[in-house]
């Protein structure tokens, strides 16, 4: 049903950064390539309300991630971890709707498999609410139904 | 004082998944035999709200586990690690209160020792309030009480 | 049951200050007069990691705790609202225990009413068990005992 | 679009009490007729991770939700405010599926007008799956599909 | 040393709607005239990991918020309370760096009175550094340095 | 640039314990030689509102940490992991300020290099600010300048 890989997991606890810094941090280790990156919130000694760095990554940019950690944050110490990951094997479907043309993210049940679960790509719906002036909703339920009946037709 | 044993971590963060689904998600899994699962607010990208779900388990359960967490949630990957962890001996006994008849967990010194702490069950408690129509609370220190008079009668 | 009072609160949410100014920042406001003062994670515009500042006190005491607010923090705008507060009557006695003596907190049923319930106060039982070299644990339950008995001899 | 109404917010945050407890106390406070219940993350004086209390309901009912906090917490003092709440109308529809029948509620234009939108109620999904042996978000989803045809129909 | 002014706070709790979409609502609401908008992490009834939004505003766009709320969220309720807000009196100066011209915002004693505090904008330094490929800390720090000089030569 | 080390990761969620005694564990697994120690907020099995504890230390106290988490806190079990982590050198200066003397931590760019980054140790802020009644932000601030003077002349 899934297949395995390895991830690099890289983890900081930082109390001692203006917090304003985050954004702009995640967006540059995402452009780096990292897989995901995530915050959340800690309480650290003294009662300090910190903030703990989760990043994915695969191995081999793991100096580029840690050379933009270092810099862009107030951290001495980045811990390391290598976990497993079992994930789904994933296609992408286009879809018409009245707001327009989606990308619906297909979760398969195997590798070429048949789908087990579908969900459309919120970016492309965020951008089309703002063409249309609609909710985003509104969007997001229109592309569900749209993939809905493209494969209960294919079936 | 302790023993040790391995233990299955599993972790995934989501953001794309109606929340109200998590404590269905919850009971499958401890169903299913996790030995525990819960979840931690996280920001993801973009500024995001999720959740992130970690389940600990016997490795040999977890496929299953996996096909829960895969058909229940909207996840694509799902991270696995092997920890060791650190356990206290354990017991149980049962004491008599004025609200009936609960149990009390005891955390031991060793495999047989002496109880190093104890604790009453909460579910009994809220069983025995329930019937009762008292507060927890007077149930729950009525039970320690009773174990603490039945605990130093046996020194 | 209970007596009310009112009580002015005060808010502002932060994203923009090194958090290792908090713990000093609390201590000030407490020692100022304020009645509590505590921290919630927020997420903030942008996806910032913010924290959410909130103090309870007399409303006449209000503006110095604004020049602290304002003094200790990156702050321009703190919002105030007065609340109603309803109280339990409260009174202590002191129990002696193995570990020495310590209060204990009653909550009473009314103005000189019977204890509705009750709990070792938190510093008292941290000091004896940094002198005793024993858990908090141990002399929070030995002063639970100790009430328990001192309480039931009364009736 | 909306009518308004009075609320009563009651909010007391929490650091010197078993965490078990506050289940039982959100179910007890539900029962009793409030209206919404629910716990945030805070962190008190001290550094300690407690938790924050906040009960909406009616103001009739003020002096039976306190008697519950103060019987099933360790609090002293609750605090109160009455705020305005804007709400939109709301209906209920039957929908058939391959998993039997489900509510879906329904968010109004307006008193007896047309729906804005409209979401399957959980429980029935949960308790569908449940029965079925399926996962809650095909149940859910089917009942979103039915909805939407159900409503298409009447236009 | 401040004045004061009355803000409009909404809030409102949501567990049933898919995360994704809050920062476009946060983002819809600040384009709409909000003073503020932010998220807070919930555990509402059944365990259910919830959000609590809130919004600040003028009294004045009270409805136009309302209608951006009910149509990008799965609420039914959105709470509505006035408070005062004790505000600073704030300028700007703009400063010259290795890396261009920022603009800094100072917190002042009184309207037109001397800087209380000030801090370097920080969208303005994240564009410095995306120009230059530097640190944001690094212009962050460039832009504190020379206010510090300027404000220094004023007095 | 770094060097790395394993580090000791060792956690438990705590769900059934009076969160008064955090603080308390925090301050003796300190004391006892952990690197650091930390909480989060986590919502436990049936709704309850737990905390994450999170030590990190060398693995060669191990079992004097453990020790301390089984008799200071309710848990019957302690997840332990090793992880490397990547560190920057690090150095400290002494800043001369109107306030008195600070040491500044500096994060160099390798073994006896040049710093990186800088940041004023934040208890010594603390303490002058105490001694001279003025804001932690104002000395802070001047250590920061007086660093920046000092490391700007050695270039």
């Amino acid at each position: 049903m899934f297949y395995t890989e390895d991830v690099l997991v890289m983890e900081t606890a930082i109390d001692d950064m203006n917090p304003e810094f985050f954004p702009h941090l995640l967006d540059r280790l995402l452009e780096a390539g990292a897989l995901d990156a995530y915050l959340q919130p800690v309480v650290m000694k003294k009662g300090r309300p910190g903030t703990m760095l989760t990043v994915l990554a695969r191995e081999n940019i793991q100096d580029i991630l840690l050379q933009i950690i270092f810099s862009e944050t107030s951290t001495l110490g980045v811990r390391l971890r290598t976990e497993r990951r079992a994930c789904l094997y994933r296609d992408f479907i286009t879809v018409q709707t009245r707001y327009g043309t989606l990308r619906v993210k297909l979760a398969l049940e195997g590798a070429g498999g048949r789908p087990l679960r579908y969900a459309p790509e919120y970016e492309d719906c965020r951008a089309r609410a703002r063409e249309h002036g609609v909710p985003v909703q509104s969007v997001y339920r229109a592309a569900l139904l749209a993939a809905e009946n493209m494969l209960k037709d294919e079936k």
